[in-house]
């Protein structure tokens, strides 16, 4: 492991933290709020921590890191940015427990939205912005950030860029990796910005807006109101805010192709497709289904499209909004949508879960398996986009789902050794936070929280939320000893 | 497809289906029940279907039956012997609705041991015994009978016999195909007529010991009893009961070993120590959680561990006795609990699930993949019993637990459809039927039974079953439409 590059590249992203913690003093200055010492410690902090990095000499700094190190950057800049991240809840108060603070700063950052806090009105602003704002933040990732500002073009981050990105496979969209991040992060700001002016325009206050956009950008789901989206009771909002949802689980190279004319080639993506096929059909099924049943709050038709379609875009994308409690449904729309919320959003989007992409190919190079049993003598070959998908992106994907699988099972258990949650809490929890989703069901769903479970299942529910953050690998890497050794 | 010798193979299956009839009978006439006509007449059907076989010419009958051959003798054998299987139970009123008693019958003979009847007690007989007889039949299947009692040896049938076995993949014991078959059933009866004599030695009525042994040794878990092996209040039964429900999940070939002299050869043995590790440590852990939590039973670590090693035997070798309602158990016995009924027993046995050795494989390869991505440079092979494993059993394995996962979730959908079952009992009986167990939570409880879901539900458990106990592919040669073209 080339120490020496890891530990720079991890320099300049603690810098990029520290920049960004300036936001919520900003906002705390326009409230006059009392809380900047929450912001400036950690920034300082931060600052300290990074300074000794840019004096380490290396001689071929820009060359030596390779995956290993790419995975190492990332893991250790993830945890470093949420363990001191956390700072700013525990200085305000508004979070006095530092394990607390830690669980909803890793919520933030890996784009979950899991809170363990039971009420966030009344909350001052500064801290609810850096709530929301570490939704954002995470969304896009921060090593794309670290690239797009760094003045010369550094190839040798591209590892690390590719650790952080959601996804089985990142390609670069120009041939300049940090001119890609600088496109992404434009794309990125650009949405952002636009959500919020519909969102203001649509009469939510000024500040709601800012943090609601910022939240949904990253399909974090944070919100500043305590019911979520239904406080706003507005068909518009829900509207807005379920556009977005769905925008910001795209692949962002499709708006890349769409800014740069190639409208046809990004229409006919297999993976968008697909994925606007599921959420169709999800749609569809789950209004249906709630019509016939015995729900009492949904009486027609309209009400059930309303609210299937917003939770159905709210779960399949991750971001995890309400905009109802979904715990009375029937079972078949939970069923649902505990299946949307494993699979997730596309690659390279904000969106968590397993991702589209790895669902085709999982699907795909599965019936392929099978036609070359039933015909042996068959030539089947699996594609994607229209390209063939070779052997080892497909042994990837199927150890991705085999390891996946095995978290998820091993966090429900582990978090199933205090009587709190039944099953369907525990389960549904631990999808949630591996998908980084944010609600569960029962005793973790819209209406409720994680602030019931002990501190052991936090901890436990904060690491499975950056391995699903961080797809799993560099967390490995960060465990596995063998990194440590001479 | 070679349908002629597909045929051929088939009559000989359904006319040994046709002897087993007689075995009811018998105990019809023992008791002097009226119910001969209901064994007779589907005896009678079979001979009938199966004698236009007998007069099909083929040329190279014997070698030209492969694996697709296989996997269609093996699923088209399954489906009719069920189908007529079934009618014993319509013809004698015990179960009025058709599809009720293929539900039955299926799940009989797969080995789960889901019941659709609410009371037993009361029942025939010989038709208990029937019932309790198919999942004596299922555990070895019936192309091992076929292949034992054939007067030549048939090595073509061996692509169908090891279609029918569990795990994935079946060695010949001895060089002959025909003697193997012999030798394994010889082990299944005597270890079967071992049970009856410990179960009527500790004062278990005749024929409850008959029945129960019989259940027991194909992993089944039908009893004659409402309350299951509860019923008997028994210490000596319950211990009974649990060593055999052991037995049976052990690879038959260990008992070929230990018949043999090799001794230290079957105890070094991979899978089985896994099995035990897992087993022991499931029943420490659920004994403990018992003691500690308010389950109201359970006041002692005694009883908890009565309990607990028999739930975690019955539901680990995928039997389904039950010896307690485990309902009310706290959530992290119950997640065990769904975890053992994933995994199943070892391959070569006559438990179901996904099985031991494909759970060896598919994490040891995950964990040798992980390796490699961090020591790229490092030489990483997978073994298992000493044996390097080829890239091919592992690549078949991940697919198999691919499409596992695709099919429980699938089919948890399906009978989610109508608004009977939550999301732990739909989940719960999706599991059951799939690992071929039987009970799972809730409303499928041990106390209670599936004849709550439509008949559209139980068609799709009653298919779910099959693909459990044939471990998937030969269903997908039937079900596949290029199977039928020319």
């Amino acid at each position: 492991m080339n120490w020496k590059s890891v530990a720079k590249v991890l320099g300049k992203v603690l810098i990029a933290e520290a920049v960004m913690l300036l936001l919520p003093l900003i906002v705390a200055a326009i409230y006059g709020e009392t809380t900047y010492w929450g912001f400036l410690i950690p920034a300082l902090a931060l600052v300290a921590l990074a300074t000794p990095t840019f004096f380490i000499r290396t001689r071929d700094e820009e060359t030596n890191i390779y995956a290993k190190e790419g995975f190492a950057i990332v893991a250790f800049a993830w945890l470093i940015m949420s363990l001191i991240g956390a700072l700013p809840f525990v200085i305000t108060k508004a979070i006095p427990h530092y394990l607390d603070a830690v669980f909803e700063t890793i919520s933030g950052f890996t784009t979950t939205g899991a809170s363990i806090l039971p009420a966030v009105e009344g909350l001052p602003f500064s801290v609810l912005f850096w709530r929301s704002f570490t939704n954002w933040i995470g969304g896009m990732g921060v090593l794309v950030f670290v690239l797009a500002v760094l003045p010369k073009n550094n190839n040798g981050i591209m590892y690390a860029f590719r650790a952080e990105a959601t996804g089985p496979s990142v390609g670069k969209i120009v041939s300049k990796m940090a001119k890609t991040a600088r496109i992404l992060y434009g794309i990125y700001i650009g949405l952002t910005v636009i959500e919020m002016i519909f969102l203001i325009a649509g009469k939510m206050p000024v500040f709601d807006g800012i943090t609601t956009a910022l939240a949904n950008a990253g399909t974090g789901g944070f919100s500043v109101r305590n019911a979520s989206i239904a406080a706003y009771n507005s068909l518009y909002i829900e509207i807005v805010v379920t556009v977005f949802m769905f925008l910001f689980s795209v692949n962002f190279n499709l708006y890349f192709l769409i800014l740069t004319g190639h409208f046809l080639k990004a229409l006919k993506n297999e993976e968008s497709l697909a994925f606007i096929g599921l959420v169709v059909a999800a749609i569809l099924i789950v209004a249906v289904n709630l019509v016939t049943s015995s729900v009492e709050t949904i009486t027609n038709f309209g009400t059930a499209l309303r609210y299937s379609s917003f939770q159905v875009l709210s779960l399949g994308s991750t971001t995890g909004f309400s905009s109802i409690d979904y715990n009375d449904w029937p079972t078949l729309s939970k069923v649902i949508l505990l299946f949307l919320m494993l699979i997730g959003g596309m690659a390279g989007s904000t969106a968590g879960g397993i991702k589209m992409s790895r669902f085709l190919i999982l699907t795909k190079s599965t019936a392929a398996d099978i036609r070359r049993m039933v015909h042996p003598r068959e030539i089947v070959t699996v594609k994607l986009e229209g390209e063939p998908v070779n052997a080892q992106t497909i042994t990837n994907v199927r150890i991705y789902f085999v390891t996946w699988v095995a978290i998820f099972i091993l966090c429900g258990l582990l978090i199933s050794i205090e009587e709190y949650g039944d099953f369907l809490t525990n389960f549904s929890a631990s999808i949630s936070c591996i998908s980084n989703i944010g609600p569960g069901f029962n005793l973790v769903g819209p209406a409720a929280n994680f602030s019931g479970y002990s501190y052991f299942s936090k901890v436990v529910l904060s690491i499975e939320m950056l391995f699903g953050r961080l797809e799993i690998f560099p967390l490995i890497v960060l465990f596995s000893p063998a990194t440590y050794r001479k």
